[in-house]
Formats: C-alpha cells, sequence, structure tokens
C-alpha cells in the first residue's frame, strides 16, 4: 500500500499557488448587464466628478441662501422668478440677489445660487414671483461637483466581487462593459462503476451520480463555468483519454469518486502522468477530505484535482483549494461570514484542519451554531446544514457558547 | 400638490399580497443541472431507502462481528475469504461464522456479515485466508439500509433555495429534474429626460443610467427574470404604449426615475390607469423609499410598481416589494443575516422604516456595523456597503454596541 504523506491545507493551496500565480491572469470584457457576480480586474477610477454638475436633492427654487436670511413661516421673503430648468437640460441662467430659478429634483443649478428652497415653503405670488418661508444655509438641498466621487479618485478595487450595488456604481460613471477575470473553465469527471445516472434503475450496489451535480452547482456558484462533464467507468485507457483531452480544453480538471485505496492510486497515477509536475500533494490533512489529490500541467497551465468520492469532502475541496487560490490569485477579499455561538462542545481533530457542517437557529439578533453528527451523514446532513465552520488542527476544538464564524453554504 | 396618504411596508406589502397570492404560481421543471438558486415547488420525499444496500465506508472485509470478540493486536482470528465483491455490483455471497468477503469502500455488504474489519488491520495469509487483528462490533463501518434517510421520509420542503448541497441531494434520489417555482419575468422602465446611455457624452444636466443596470441585476440576484428594459423620455403617450405592452409581457413592471414631485404624481396616474385595481400605495414610510407606487393588473396578473429615481430606494424597494412578497408567497425561510455590534448610536426616523447600509468590520470572530452617512450619498456609499440594517419604525433607534442583524448586500 502507498503511503500518503499528508500536507496540511495551507501547504496544499501553496503548491497550487505557486504554479497558478507564474500564468499571465485571464481577463474579458463584458457588458454591465451580464457582469453579475464576476470579479473587477482592473482598479476603477472616476473619469469625472460625480456629480459633474451642481445639483439639487429636492423639487424648488434656487436661490442666493444670504436672501433668505432671517426669513421664516410668518416673515417670507419675495424672490422674482427667472425662469425654469427642465431636466437633463444645461442651467444657463445666472441669479442675482432677489431672484430664483425653478429646479426639479435631480436637475441642474444656476449661476449665482448657492442653495434650493423647497417648494412646500414658497407660494407662488404671480407668473414670476414667489414668497419664500424657508431659510436655507449655503449649500442646502445642493450637491456640489465632485461632493459624491471626485474626478480621478478611486472608486472600485480590483478583485471586487460585482453585486448589484457595484453595477450601480459602474452604471453611474457611464461604463457600458467592464474588464473582469474570465471565469476559469472546469471539467468535471465521475468515474466509478457503481454511479449511474438519472433514468437508470436502481440495482443493488449502484448510487446516483451525486458529485458531477454538486461540483457543477458549486462551480457556477462560485463564478467559475463547466464546460464539460463525462461519467467514465474504471477504464484506466477511457480515463486517460478522456484526461488528456480535458487537459487540453479548461483550466481545472476535477476527477471524483474512486473512493476505495486502489482506486485513489490509480487516479494519482493517472493525473501525475498527465501532468508536468508529477502529483503536487497526495492526502491532505482536511476532514473530511483526506484522500486528495492535486498536479499542476504547466504547458497547458491546467490545474488537477483529484477529489474525494464523499460529497460532501468533494465540494468542500472543490472550493478551498480552487476556489480559494483563484481568490488569492485575483485579490478577492474574504466574505462576509456569520458569527454565532456554538451550541456545544466541538472536539477538534488531531493534526486535522476539520470541515464541521452546522445548523444556525437564530434567536432573536444572534444565532446559535448546531453541529450535525452522524456516521455517513452524506446525504441528510446535506439537506439541513446552513453553513461549515473550520477547526484548526492545533486547536482542541471549540467550548459550548464559544463565538465561531459560520462559512455559508 | 397631491397630499400622500403613507403607508407602511407592511401594508403595502399585505395589499400586494392580496393580489398575488390569488393567482395558481407558475412552476416549470428544470433540469438538476441547471437548478441552482431556483426555489423548490414541491415537497420532496425519498423514493427509496438511503442508502438503499448495506454499505461498506471503509475498503476491509465483511465479517461477522461476533468472530472477533476477544481479539487484538497480538491475538488475530483466522478467517476464511470467500470472494471479493466489486464497485457496484450485487454482492450474493452470504457468509458463515468463520467467512469473509472483500468489500471496497461504498461496495455491498454480503449477507451474514455485520461489520466491516478495515484492511490495515488484516494480513493476507494465503490466496484465501486472512489473519484479522481488529475487533469491531455490530454495524461497525457499515451503514444499514435507510440509515441516512429512510423510504418515503421528507428530505425537502417545498420553498427551500437551490444550493449546490440541496441539488446534491436531489441527485443521489436519481432527480434529473425537479419542479421550481418559474421566476417572475421583470420589465425595467427607466423615465426621465436626464438619463443617458453608456457611450452617450455626458454634458452638463444629464447622468448616466444607473437604475436599469441595478434593477437588472438585483432582479437576477434574487432569481427573478428580466425580460426586457426601457428607456423612455417624458412623454405620457410613448410612456402609455410601453406600460400598456409590458404589462402583457411579465409579471412585475418596474418604473424608476421620475424624481420630481411632479413627474411621480404623472407616474402615478398612469400605473393607476394600467392597473384594475387603481393605485394601491403612494408613498411608503420607508427612509429611502417615500415616493414608492404600487398597482395591480388583475386580468394580466401583472404588479406595477413605481420605484424611487434614488439608486439605493430603487433596489432596495425592489427587495421589500417584490422579492420579499414572493418569497413569502414561495414560503421561502429568512436567508441567514450577519450579526454584529453597532459601531455608534443610530437614531431611527420617527414613523418610518429606516433602511441604514452598513460597512462591516471584523474583529477576530466578530463584526462591528458601522452605518454610512452622507448627504447625497447615492454612488459612493454603494461602493462602500456590504449590507443594510432596518430600523423599525417604532424604535428610537439602535444603541452603540447594540447587537444588530444586517442583510448583506
Amino acid at each position: 500500500m502507498h503511503l500518503l504523506t499528508v500536507d496540511t491545507l495551507e501547504e496544499a493551496q501553496n503548491k497550487i499557488y505557486a504554479y497558478l500565480a507564474k500564468n499571465p491572469l485571464k481577463t474579458e470584457k463584458v457588458a454591465l448587464s451580464s457582469a453579475f457576480q464576476y470579479i473587477l480586474a482592473e482598479d476603477i477610477h472616476a473619469p469625472f466628478s460625480v456629480p459633474h454638475f451642481r445639483r439639487s436633492i429636492v423639487d424648488g427654487y434656487a436661490v442666493n441662501s444670504l436672501d433668505t436670511v432671517g426669513i421664516g413661516e410668518s416673515i417670507p421673503c419675495f424672490l422674482k422668478i427667472l425662469g425654469k430648468v427642465e431636466m437633463g437640460e444645461e442651467n444657463t441662467y445666472a441669479i442675482n440677489r432677489g431672484e430664483c430659478v425653478y429646479v426639479p429634483t435631480g436637475g441642474m443649478i444656476p449661476g449665482g445660487a448657492d442653495a434650493m428652497v423647497m417648494l412646500e415653503y414658497t407660494e407662488k405670488f404671480s407668473e414670476n414671483e414667489i414668497a419664500c418661508y424657508q431659510n436655507v444655509k449655503h449649500n442646502q438641498y445642493v450637491v456640489e461637483i465632485g461632493e459624491d466621487i471626485a474626478e480621478k479618485s478611486p472608486v472600485l478595487k480590483k478583485g471586487t466581487v460585482l453585486r448589484p450595488h457595484e453595477i450601480g456604481v459602474l452604471a453611474s460613471l457611464g461604463m457600458g462593459e467592464v474588464l473582469v477575470y474570465a471565469k476559469p473553465k472546469v471539467a468535471i469527471i465521475s468515474l466509478g462503476d457503481e454511479i449511474i445516472q438519472a433514468g437508470q434503475a436502481l440495482t443493488p450496489g449502484k448510487i446516483y451520480d451525486i458529485n458531477t451535480f454538486g461540483l457543477y452547482t458549486q462551480a457556477v456558484k462560485f463564478g467559475f463555468a463547466v464546460h464539460s462533464c463525462y461519467h467514465i467507468k474504471d477504464d484506466r485507457q477511457v480515463i486517460y483519454d478522456v484526461l488528456k483531452k480535458a487537459v487540453h480544453d479548461v483550466d481545472i480538471v476535477c476527477v471524483s469518486g474512486g473512493s476505495s485505496q486502489g482506486e485513489k492510486d490509480f487516479t494519482a497515477n493517472l493525473l501525475g502522468e498527465i501532468s508536468t509536475t508529477g502529483v503536487l500533494t497526495h492526502g491532505i490533512a482536511v476532514k473530511p477530505g483526506k484522500p486528495t489529490i492535486t498536479a499542476y500541467n504547466e504547458d497547458l497551465h491546467c490545474l488537477l484535482l483529484g477529489l474525494p468520492g464523499h460529497p460532501v469532502a468533494a465540494m468542500l475541496l472543490f472550493e478551498l483549494l480552487a476556489v480559494e487560490v483563484y481568490k488569492k490569485i485575483w485579490n478577492v477579499p474574504q466574505p462576509v461570514l456569520v458569527a454565532a455561538k456554538m451550541a456545544c462542545n466541538f472536539p477538534g481533530a488531531d493534526g486535522r484542519l476539520t470541515c464541521q457542517l452546522v445548523e444556525l437557529e437564530r434567536n432573536e439578533n444572534s444565532y446559535t451554531a448546531k453541529p450535525i453528527f452522524g456516521k455517513s451523514g452524506v446525504i441528510s446532513s446535506l439537506a439541513k446544514a446552513q453553513g461549515y465552520i473550520l477547526v484548526d488542527m492545533n486547536s482542541e476544538g471549540v467550548k459550548k457558547d464559544e463565538q465561531v464564524l459560520v462559512h455559508l453554504l
């Protein structure tokens, strides 16, 4: 039997990082409306000031604020209306003391005016005169040029994940498309004579393919693009041929299944052959996930992952090895985790990083994390879990009521 | 000026709910690989036991546990090997006392065996005999039929949001496709003579269209399907014609922009005309978001939303009115929020539900929420915020260090 020299998660990640980081990062331009969840591949600076003209934030009259000094509900001042500016139009008026111009919300403030009086606090006296009952200060209800964002100032950093709000920011800067990191292309290969596909009859000894669907969706969730899925029976030549093809097509090949020791060695040998580096990691100190294999093909810039057959472990290791290393390369900030109190004592696994699925229970303004236990736990635990905690390999575990951070699934 | 009778958020939601709930819910079958983030439209019960045969969770020999009583590292027992079961095959062996069968991880346990001995604790003596050094208990390393999920037991509830883990669960049950709620179709209509599109020159008074992109992405994020986007200048007939068409095409029409009082009345009148209910809500006690309009067309089952021009408010009100009401109808559980400590005192807005954007700062195992202030705050606040808190209309606000729950953006 082959003796595994087990890597820590960090060692395994660093080996992958060292190879991935040598490659130029692939980027592409995407239309802003399609950019959701892509990662920004350029620093964005404001190409112009926002707002780029003095803007009103109320409906009313642009005035010289000095005209409103000392006035109030019972002591109005009277102002001559020079005219009205329409939305989207340049305001070419210039007012003097005692004059005003009607400006709608979002409209441009005319020259000579330094504040807005709200419509509610005015009364129209005649076609071209108002009584104004509001004392306004310099700049009141006016947004100055660049007050929101100064021209050339930094707005969004390279590595930002684009959510609706960032898309809104980019839209405000007039960007119709944006430079993002290309989604890494993934091939998913499920091995095993016991695996059958939906629609096929379930006979004793067989199980339905879980990992193809779990990994497919995990890849989509994290912004990777699934290029192809294969289900192959345990035939060395066929597996070799598929691997040889896949390594040309994609950035990451994920092989899963082959859960017996013999099959794992077999997968390791094949991945080693297909790579240029040989097997980098064979065995990783993560629970679950020990039988994980990594290798790299430098000529084709392709990461080769041999993932565990256990679906929870396969999905987790895809996240920890592929997603986390790409995020590090792209400089993506750590996502927000959910702080929760541990519902009970939870022991660490000596010498291994433990990834424990948890249920989250809300109690008014806080959460409790309850570990999901179970011998096999594969399917039923998946349906219950809302997240997972990572318990460090050198930790003695987590005590009841201790604060933990939960990664959401 | 039209006097607004302002609804609370709950009143506005309930009015929409009352109409939406009358319609039969639209469902569709989607392939499991495309089901990510859809909402399950049926309760799922296990069509068979999982596992559906007695399965080994280790590589080794299936034995009668009684044969291993009293044995250990220095006192082996000797067992006759009847044969080997291959992955995916039915195990037709039946063992007696003193006999064993080789079974790989995931393989089927033969009749007569009630436990597995791990390969590491055995030594092969001859072609058909092993020495076994492991004392195993009844059922050790064996998953019984239905031990994970019993046949016919409930697995996933209607209303579940499908993440990678649920997709894995459905795959394990042999489901190639799944019944989900059809994505509500959305039309986004941006009004305003001041709005220009990317590529157009930015002249004084004009601003780039933010809401189309913000709402588009917000809709996609929450699992709605954007059917069409229109940008229309302020021409009553054109707006009427577009509305009249959109109401036939989609489930939700979102009109945004028209931020001045006159334009808002204009939008309200048009939405009222296009609806069968007349305007349901005109003005809502949410900060920001007051100038929000709702109406409903009962013949075409179409929700009409007049959203504020302010991008933060438009995106928020889309979430609070369209997304939240649909979630209630679909019975989707509340998402996990992020518990955090408030960084400073924050006053509530008297008589209005306040939605306050916050930055989250991590300190080891907990988070602090820092409100993002600013006069206009539109663009720069969007780029900084990671979430928002809701401060109840009757609350006096939140005190420094008080625990709050943050909705992630």
